[in-house]
């Protein structure tokens, strides 16, 4: 099994040597710049981590970890816009707006999400895609539901924005895996409460969301329940998951 | 064969019966919107009418078609927004971002894409979903040339632009109709021409690029040779083409 970080060099080493489709000629720097601003790459790392514990070899799911990653820094440069959350900066540096313009960042955003599907499209299988653009398509109506600021039950809405790419990261793995669907529930299971554990420990670093409605001692206990939750279902997975179950526990101590 | 009227009516009626992901919830009305406007749907009819004379039945072309539109929509309604073209009219009514706003704009914009991939990859070959993202990002590299303003050779744009989805409009059909790649090639020669020839009869009528370029009578002489050279090459697909033709006759006459 892979470490963690070993893992993440992978996906930093396969991020930066990606051909772009040539037809986008000049707009590759502002995608570029969108891509490489770090960020922990948990979605790509998760994605890898569980082809390998699949059976697969964790090569085998870089185009599906990138395209995920890709879809996440998609949403990143359209949230970021002056329409939206007006952010000028982004992990530190100028926003792909802040840096390039509305215009082109509207582009590399689409861009962006044109290529992760071109990516989870070089699979023989479409599930790989399905899956993909699904999860899209929720972080969507989960990001017009922030803007809209409509009363939301804040489950939903982080099911939404932040659930449904995670669940997607375990998913494309367990298709480029070969995984049968009829085997796939565990694992599901599972990754539902990794992308709840994920959101709730967001909010009590940026002092949001749950932090904001069930105070931080209490988001610390919702949060400390969720990773109870993930570790009892990933031990009923069939697999060596020692890894993930790594995975896990740093996403619940992590501090940025 | 099915005339193309008919044709016309059923991608309407698809389109206006189309179930898009309820996890998109209130970005819906804008989406509709955005697809509403009408439009001369000249993609998908011709989607139809090439899956019909490769032998399917036009109906199984209908969420390739769909999808066609779906895409060609998503890049009006980001065309539209006012970081880039900033038009507020589109066809006689309010552009999306005029009518609901720049953010919404751009998530209903993000939406129209994602649905059209999902439509797409509702088939069992991923060929269908593949055209069409590798146009879709032909098309953002166009629109990206276009706002840079950047010297660039008018034909180069145009097929960037225009081209690339009039390709996958033809390519997505004989994908459809599960034409072998073998045989595509005539058929791909066809298309070259059909999407020279809507651009430049586009130009002629919003005296724009070609007209500019080669005035009035060079740019009808340039149209009038395209359509000529795009009926000899569907003369020679071994098939019925004659909706096609007439299509192609349609485009070469038409006055809007």
């Amino acid at each position: 099994m892979t470490a963690p970080e070993e893992l993440r060099g992978l996906v930093e080493a396969y991020l930066g040597e990606l051909a772009l489709t040539p037809e986008l000629g000049g707009l590759e720097g502002s995608m570029r710049h969108a891509l490489a601003g770090g960020g922990k790459r948990v979605r790509p790392v998760l994605c890898l981590a569980t082809a390998e514990a699949a059976g697969a070899e964790p090569e085998a799911a870089l185009p599906a970890a990138a395209a995920l990653e890709l879809v996440h820094n998609f949403s990143l440069v359209h949230d970021d816009l002056p329409a939206l959350d007006d952010d000028a900066v982004r992990r530190g540096r100028a926003s792909t707006w802040a840096e390039y313009g509305e215009a082109v960042a509207i582009l590399a955003g689409d861009a962006l999400l044109a290529e992760a599907v071109r990516l989870a499209l070089s699979y023989p299988t479409p599930a790989v895609a399905r899956e993909l653009v699904q999860a899209t398509l929720g972080m969507i109506g989960g990001q017009y539901l922030d803007i809209t600021g409509a009363e939301t039950d804040l489950a939903v809405l982080h099911r939404l924005k932040t659930g449904c790419l995670f669940s997607a990261s375990i998913a494309c793995a367990l298709w480029v895996a070969e995984v049968p669907e009829r085997e796939q529930a565990p694992w599901r299971a599972f990754v539902d409460e990794v992308g709840l554990l994920f959101q709730i420990v967001d909010d009590i670093l940026d002092e949001d969301g749950y932090l904001l409605e069930h105070g931080r001692e209490g988001a610390r206990v919702l949060a400390d329940e969720a990773a109870e939750r993930a570790q009892a279902r990933l031990a009923e997975v069939p697999a060596d998951t020692s890894v993930l179950a790594g995975i896990v526990t740093g996403l619940a101590a992590r501090t940025s």
